[in-house]
């Protein structure tokens, strides 16, 4: 199986786990829930998923179990994007192609369907369906926490807001912002699959840190290169924000450069696990060769 | 000790253990940190906390653990209202006697806070200093989950919000409303103890039913009979909206006697619990009787 037909697969599955997971109908906030679905559904490309599924199967675990981890983490990258193009944060129109939910319902809506998602997520992960062993699903938890909050990615996001009122911002500071802002999610997402292969985690770390940061600069790429439509977001916001990227502090080419030694040196660390890490291999190239 | 020394005290230890959970120093975003310390330390009468405390004294359960279980759940609450008072909801200046957060801060940093707090519940509850056994800690993250998600608190939020646009709101919309938005942390609160103890949760679930919904009426009468000094927040709030309340519904004669009625049933569920139930039964007269 290619590469991206094994994207495509556990993207469709995630959808289609998460539309389950999201009753429509029969909650008396039932439009809470349809603001739910309108983040979580749809097109992504389900990356935090798939490196879940794909670091779990190196070790075995039943793939109905490492998707629900998955559409858990999908549920908090989900969420800290719909709080994310909230007005008073990066006021945001557009995303995946489609009004941002606080266009498409309302402020209060997209507040609150934010704050549902990241709680549903937990509440995923500690059902019984997600693994056996009550041990495993705590460290789930736990792991979770921790990658999203005040010393994970909403650290991040605070240390983002805060750099926009910087203009002498160095690549110590970006790389620490992204570490947190994009990498805490990304380390779980390949952590989770260690956890419940109850594996050492420690090259899939190595591999989700390479990866997470090689994923932001190729974003900063894109941002410059590529246009709304291709997208499915607006560009050159941090321009306009007057942020630094990658970009601005290290000129295209060798951000170009440094991406994709950054994916040589994430294939390297996986080496111990042999032909089985071929997809998460791929993935990594994947990560810097995407067009959106 | 009477009530109000064992409340006091109770909220004097949660208040210690959130100021030594949430670390002012040595993270790299502090000032979501400074954020999160501004709402959930300092004034609040913690009655949830007390709740868990005194439902897990029922079963011998560990004070220092019970705190916990209780922290996590403030945690929960307080970003609750940080949120439920950004101006896309009922945009308030007032909380506890102080700015609101998005007042002293700015909003993004009240969307990112409350999102850290919400986030931080979970840690703390997975956290083995919580309780020894791990199927206990996953029950209390799972429950809490369910209570403050899509099918309960913010649930309830988003049925409020809609209850605005609607003049024909009758007892039954309010009291659903209610059982959510408010009842389902009370519920937790009280079924928390019960986790922890490994005991029915059953009696304490139609004793937290029956004062969650005494603590709305009180509620209600207190936003028509007090002031804003004495609440320390914006009183006839409702009454601006044009959100129907249990005042407007069933006069003030009938919401008092309603409430009244409410604490005999709470306190009649936990008879078999004898004396060890006294604080509880306190709690219950408390909750009508109080000032703010």
């Amino acid at each position: 199986m290619s590469f991206q037909v094994a994207l495509a697969r556990c993207a469709a599955e995630t959808d289609a786990l998460l539309d389950q997971l999201l009753p429509a109908e029969a909650v008396p906030a039932r439009r809470v829930v349809e603001a739910m679905r309108y983040a979580a559904l749809g097109e992504g490309k389900r990356l935090r998923p798939f490196l879940v599924v794909e670091s779990a199967a190196l070790f075995g675990v039943a793939r109905e179990q490492a998707l629900r981890a998955g559409a858990a983490l999908e549920c908090v990258h989900c969420y800290s994007l719909v709080h994310d193009d909230l007005p008073a944060m990066d006021d945001d129109d557009l995303r995946r192609g489609k009004p941002t939910l606080h266009r498409a319902f309302n402020e209060a809506t997209a507040i609150l369907a934010g704050d549902a998602l990241l709680t549903y997520a937990f509440e995923i992960l500690s059902d019984a369906a997600t693994h056996p062993d009550p041990a495993v699903r705590l460290k789930l938890v736990s792991g979770l926490a921790k990658a999203a909050g005040f010393a994970g990615m909403v650290g991040g996001q605070m240390l983002d807001i805060e750099a926009e009122t910087r203009i002498d911002s160095v690549l110590s500071d970006i790389s620490l912002i992204q570490s947190l802002k994009t990498g805490a999610l990304f380390r779980f997402a390949c952590e989770a699959g260690a956890i419940m292969g109850d594996a050492d985690p420690a090259p899939l770390l190595h591999y989700a840190d390479k990866i997470g940061l090689a994923f932001q600069i190729a974003d900063d790429i894109l941002d410059v290169e590529s246009t709304p439509e291709a997208l499915g977001k607006a560009t050159q916001k941090d321009r306009v924000l007057g942020k630094a990227t990658f970009v601005d502090l290290l000129g295209l080419d060798e951000a170009r450069r440094r991406a994709a030694a950054l994916v040589d040196e994430a294939i390297v660390g996986l080496k111990e696990y042999g032909e089985k890490a071929a997809v998460l291999n791929d993935a990594a190239k994947f990560i810097v060769a995407r067009q959106k």
